[in-house]
């Protein structure tokens, strides 16, 4: 099998890279240790190039693992087992951008960043806002169905696709959708492969749906002695009937984690925050902020509001390091991101500390407390492999804990690889079957991203 | 085959009904005279029930009818070519209903209108607001993915589903999602049965989110001599960066059908609508409803703004009634729910009265212009068999232009029976073949729903 000779003359020098880059063996699970060493990385330039290098794969039994920005957590894109890395990286174009039909048409290898810069300019909002947003591309985002603190009120990647355009076995191009806002006529492929973590097909470009961006936005948080308190507090936001932009929440631990870093002074028992926002027009973000601020004061120790976009930005910013701040107690972590109905929340960050405890391992989480999303998270130091042990047993309780409290493993970053196997917690076998069936209908010699996504 | 003994052991006499009833012979096709005598009829009172009817019918090659409320315009429910007819209205129960979180628990056979009921008076909102909502069902609903005027801003059907409890082939019931705002665990089954029309599965219950419902709506219409001076003013709604909860048209045509029954006094010359509706809290509505009246103003022969509730009411009654009062104009009509880009509408419109033309047939439409989806109309007289041959022959090349333009053939009713294969005239070949793909997939008898929603 003459590999590299072929794919070269499928995209051409450029579009070829060394092997040995380790950058494209690895994405956000490089620190756990998991990485691979792929067969050859192509990097093509146009639809046709990715629709070609997946013919000649198909054609030849050779996996291919496609590739976004790299910044997931669930190794979805790491050559676990070799075969070609497709990275999207060189697809960047803006096809078409219709600022006042609020719509854009771009190519997967678009950073997330500069499509939310794009949407910003003009007005507009790409409302998905996933971490990592100057690393992920969109393609990645509509591969992983990413979502992100403003899913709340947003909802997650998947509700501004209208149209994609992916390469499907045995090498064909597709084309859902389109610049429409409604579509009934077939099954939801689209939809299917949303989310579908390269495992049906790789994402070539999408047409987005925008959103007015909203002339204001206005962060209220409030820190609470217990979580108990900051739970409750979160429900009577919801049952005043109050729908703020996005609803996040850190525990004792995360807290303490991040707590010198606020950009103001936290009362010394604080153990529970909740962070809010209200949008919309600024007469609208400013009688939401008044009512947000209401609803989180009772039972809390302080309620911080920022004043002014610089100390909005701070906040934010404090928020996105969060994850790094958890990470810096041990120099280790292993973090789930399950999800739960909104009413066991409270049940799940309780349990998140008692399986930790169990396994000897300090405990903590964070998250989109509005969708039931947490980030539950085990300290630890990797360099000691007891230590990496028992975090993965206590990963698996909580997968289960995830399903027995009517919940997901997964609420936003998927299956990938390192989650793979364990979806039977949640979904009954008859479910499982579809699940299967569906991979071997789409992708019948399991070439695309094999061993990632499955049930 | 002892069918009916055998339907009768797992339904009981309660669950079975006369196959001679017409009412389960048809649906809102019937004034194009679709019908079909099913070989029986039964009306399970559970899931398990609907499970064990499919079980009994696919372990006996006998095909399966889902049916709802028997509202839909594609004939999806008619039994065409006989097989059970396996109606939902028996399961209505509220399986749970959680107003504080946002969130309630279905079973398919409730009304619509029911369900939008129950949320408001609890202070929150079902949006999607398909017509017939007296009639419709969710599970119908779900599987049609049917949309309505405030799809614009909320979404059809699909975008409030959180969970779908189904039975699939060969008798089995499936939970995907439940009462979680978020899961990207398996692949998007649940996006998948949504829209399936039943051909993938039997709907039995879903999980709803709900929000809190907007404290004002106000309606803002506006008139014009001319359709583009409508399309003029829809683009600049937009480009104005508002965004309506509805935003609908009615052409020449449907407003001379209309426009007797309009509350208040129009203009002779009047010979387009734009319908728009601003909601939110009170001060936002008012700000919104007065930037509306603002943009729609220009180039408008007239402004109507209702004001209060009552008044609102009788406007949207209005609007329900377009449907109606254009088939009253000849007796019958041929109606499609094309999409297409919001930048083609206007093309779309002219194109539906140059076709109409070309088949000698008084045409026109109306519709959800802010999605682009025009219920383009051709008036006759349905005893008229020539006239009946020329509406068919229009249809298909409404269907043409709609894939010339970048469209969809169906918005919002679905392929079903009347717009069976014809979705090649969107999907490339390599799409029309995973659509086949997925229906082998999970209906490999043919069973659910045959000659349904074929590509």
């Amino acid at each position: 099998m003459r590999t590299l000779p072929e794919l070269r003359s499928i995209v051409g020098e450029a579009g070829l890279r060394d092997a040995d880059d380790a950058r494209f063996w690895r994405d956000a699970t490089e620190a756990q240790g998991l990485s691979g060493r792929p067969d050859a990385v192509v990097l093509p330039a146009t639809r046709e190039e990715v629709a070609a290098v997946v013919a000649w794969c198909y054609a030849h039994d050779v996996a291919i693992v496609p590739r976004g920005g790299g910044s997931g957590f669930s190794g979805g894109c790491v050559p676990v087992d070799g075969g070609v890395v497709v990275a999207l990286d060189r697809m960047t174009r803006v096809r078409a951008f219709d600022p006042l039909l609020w719509r854009i048409h771009v190519e997967a290898g678009l950073r997330t960043s500069e499509l939310r810069r794009l949407a910003r300019e003009n007005g507009l909002l790409f409302p998905p806002d996933p971490g990592a947003a100057e690393q992920s591309q969109i393609g990645g985002n509509v591969a992983t169905n990413a979502g992100g603190p403003h899913a709340f009120k947003y909802g997650v990647t998947g509700r501004w696709v209208t149209g994609l355009e992916a390469v499907v076995a045995p090498g064909e191009l597709i084309e859902v959708g389109g610049p429409l806002r409604k579509d009934v006529a077939g099954y939801d492929l689209k939809g299917l492969l949303i989310g579908s973590e390269g495992t049906l097909g790789i994402v070539t470009a999408a047409w987005l749906r925008l959103v007015p961006a909203p002339a204001a936005a206005i962060p209220v948080a409030a820190v609470y002695r217990h979580a108990r308190d900051g739970c409750a507090a979160l429900e009577r936001v919801l049952g005043s009937g109050l729908e703020p932009a996005a609803l996040e929440f850190l525990d004792a631990g995360a807290l303490a984690a991040a707590r010198d870093a606020f950009p103001s002074a936290l009362p010394g028992d604080a153990a529970f925050m909740l962070l809010t926002e209200a949008d919309g027009s600024a007469e609208e973000a400013a009688r939401l902020a008044g009512e947000l601020r209401e609803a989180l004061a009772e039972g809390a120790l302080a309620v911080h509001a920022p004043k002014g976009p610089a100390e909005t930005a701070a906040l934010w910013r404090w928020r996105d390091g969060v994850s790094i701040a958890v990470t810096a107690q041990r120099g280790g972590k292993m973090s789930e991101d399950v999800a739960v109905p909104l009413d066991r929340l409270a049940e799940a960050i309780e349990a998140t500390l008692e399986i930790g405890a169990r396994h000897d391992l300090d405990a903590c989480s964070w998250g989109h407390a509005g969708d039931g999303n947490l980030h539950a998270t085990f300290l630890l130091d990797r360099r000691d492999p007891a230590q990496v042990a028992r975090a993965e047993a206590a990963a698996v309780e909580l997968f289960q804990l995830a399903g027995r409290l009517g919940g997901t493993i997964s609420g936003e970053h998927g299956l990938g690889w390192v989650k793979r196997g364990h979806l039977g917690e949640q979904w009954s076998p008859a479910a499982l079957r579809l699940h299967a069936a569906i991979k071997r209908t789409l992708d019948p010699k399991n070439l695309l991203n094999p061993g990632k996504k499955t049930g």
